[in-house]
């Protein structure tokens, strides 16, 4: 894929969209820490491989495009220090399990590795990575954007914005976009346990780019989409199956439920990246368990009973049948399933 | 109604059945804090009506039994302390809104005050109120888990159990029984956001009771059941209308459908005190707003950025065709619908 247009930098920014949360600084990446908002904001530099691969894990930097973008930064670190780039890679692959984003963005630099690149030109690549991003951003915001009635009402789902990707952001684009033209009057926030994307990240992002929200827990949502305040359910994607099946935070399953109970439309928001032709459906998707402590404490205070037992699963897989549309830059796809899905991304490769 | 054994009373626990967190002392309400829960079992004892009224408000005292026992228990204190009653009932009766049984107890208590007795007949009455719950909870605890095969998983909501009744509970009540005829091998509990009923209360209680159960975030129970590890969702409820329709803990709603999604078997366990013939359908049930502030924080710690808005309704209702049985003390209806509870609850009253 190329860059729709090659003049968008990290920094080419709009009232709606004046946050960029990954810089690289030429020998580092800086890293806005996202375990520290909405509260403090706390940069991070990144001088190493080993060092992307642990914000990667640890969630300072979070969303299936960003941990893409960031690891290529980090093959470049590594590059540019002389490490091992087979042990770079792998280590930066097995940071997290279920964004397909981050095995595309290592694949893609191992091409230019395996074509003999040296660091500077690795670095035009991840560059390239990232202002793509921020293109295909601004590309689905547009389109999705337009799907929706002027006036409405929607919901989204943990963190889609320019914290999780390049900038812009993939739902939360559509969700600047359709501020911005006046399709969208009012935005509710699920709050995203147990990390509380939604809540600490979402609801800061947006405050701070001047787009009124309103925050529910998630629990709330189907009573809320009842009461006919939201007519779109929209949110991201970590990977999307050839057959449209898509794996996005917890919780976004029992959102397609709801919607698909109440009438209310169901959009999925994901560049090309988060496409995995090679995964056939959702079935073949690892969903990511993290660690129960998550579940046994909020914001770092424990809530339960000492040795209580939790199950905390990060990701779910929203079967294609329950989504409306699928929004990727290179093409709207309503009802999406492999059929649909293989006449814009072809036939199944491997990576 | 009359109590099925006047032999039960507070105090008779059983190996499962351990606590009790309302205990009147003939001239106070002992009362579990359980704002404090699970880390500081702190008891408050009330004095007066008032006392009790804002017991409740403030969720020292939560659950829809449990608060229409304390209410009951505040007319006594009012009694004994020569208050004006009828100051005393409408500011018990304003404490929370959308549980019934609160309104039942008071009117139960109004018509022993208009008949003339005076407080040491009110505290008769108040026990009586107190230990046909536990009765009553007994008996669909063994009604519930009946219709339950053998080995199977189950997940609740908030918490319904010793905790929110005068004893043993009402889906918790299923739970504890099923749980020792080893029909239910497997209990799940979601944390109920904002104010963590299941997370800090449910998974306490089980775990003080011996009852081996796994916390899930309230928005993993779609991707629960799709995995086959649950066969029930096992609610309480806070009102009953007059055609099944339930309101009870937000989320209720969302896992009913769910439920229905996967082909989980939905059921609501509540005392006959709990439905309200008054009410012809779910959407005549005021549902309770609670402050923001429960949602934008949590332990006193803030979360969400400052300047945020929240939406926070703390019920929502559950249409009777998402429910595959209604358990109550006097019968269990099977789809339920306005016939099959008219059938058991006659004719709507006024009160």
């Amino acid at each position: 894929m190329q860059p729709s247009t090659t003049a968008s930098s990290a920094f080419d920014t709009s009232a709606h969209d004046t946050l960029r949360a990954l810089q690289w600084l030429g020998d580092r990446l800086h890293l806005l820490d996202q375990r520290r908002l909405p509260f403090e904001e706390a940069w991070i530099d990144c001088h190493g491989s080993r060092e992307i691969a642990r914000a990667i894990r640890d969630l300072v930097v979070r969303g299936a495009p960003a941990i893409g973008i960031a690891a290529a930064w980090g093959v470049v670190l590594a590059a540019q220090r002389g490490d091992d780039l087979d042990d770079a890679l792998a280590t930066l692959r097995a940071a997290r399990p279920t964004a397909v984003n981050l095995m595309w963005a290592l694949d893609r630099m191992r091409v230019c590795i395996d074509a003999g690149m040296d660091g500077e030109a690795l670095a035009r690549e991840a560059q390239a990575i990232q202002a793509e991003d921020l293109a295909a951003n601004r590309a689905m915001g547009a389109m999705g954007a337009a799907l929706i009635q002027p006036g409405s009402g929607v919901l989204t789902h943990c963190n889609t914005g320019s914290l999780a990707t390049s900038g812009f952001g993939t739902a939360l684009g559509v969700i600047r976009a359709g501020y911005e033209s006046g399709n969208i009057a009012r935005v509710f926030a699920g709050e995203t346990r147990p990390w509380l994307q939604g809540a600490r990240l979402t609801m800061w992002e947006l405050q701070r780019d001047g787009i009124p929200a309103t925050l529910v827990a998630d629990s709330a949502a189907s009573h809320l989409m009842k009461s006919g305040k939201v007519q779109w359910v929209v949110v991201g994607a970590d990977r999307i199956a050839a057959n449209g099946d898509t794996a996005n935070k917890i919780g976004t399953y029992q959102l397609a439920i709801a919607a698909k109970h109440h009438g209310v439309k169901f959009m999925v928001v994901a560049p090309s990246t988060t496409v995995d032709m090679a995964t056939p459906s959702g079935d073949a998707i690892e969903i990511e368990l993290r660690d129960p402590a998550e579940l046994l404490g909020y914001a770092g205070r424990r809530t339960v009973a000492d040795g209580a037992q939790a199950w905390n699963p990060v990701f779910d897989v929203t079967p294609h049948d329950l989504i409306d549309v699928l929004v990727t830059e290179r093409a709207v796809i309503t009802q999406p399933d492999a059929a649909t899905v293989r006449a814009v991304f072809g036939m199944p490769d491997t990576h």
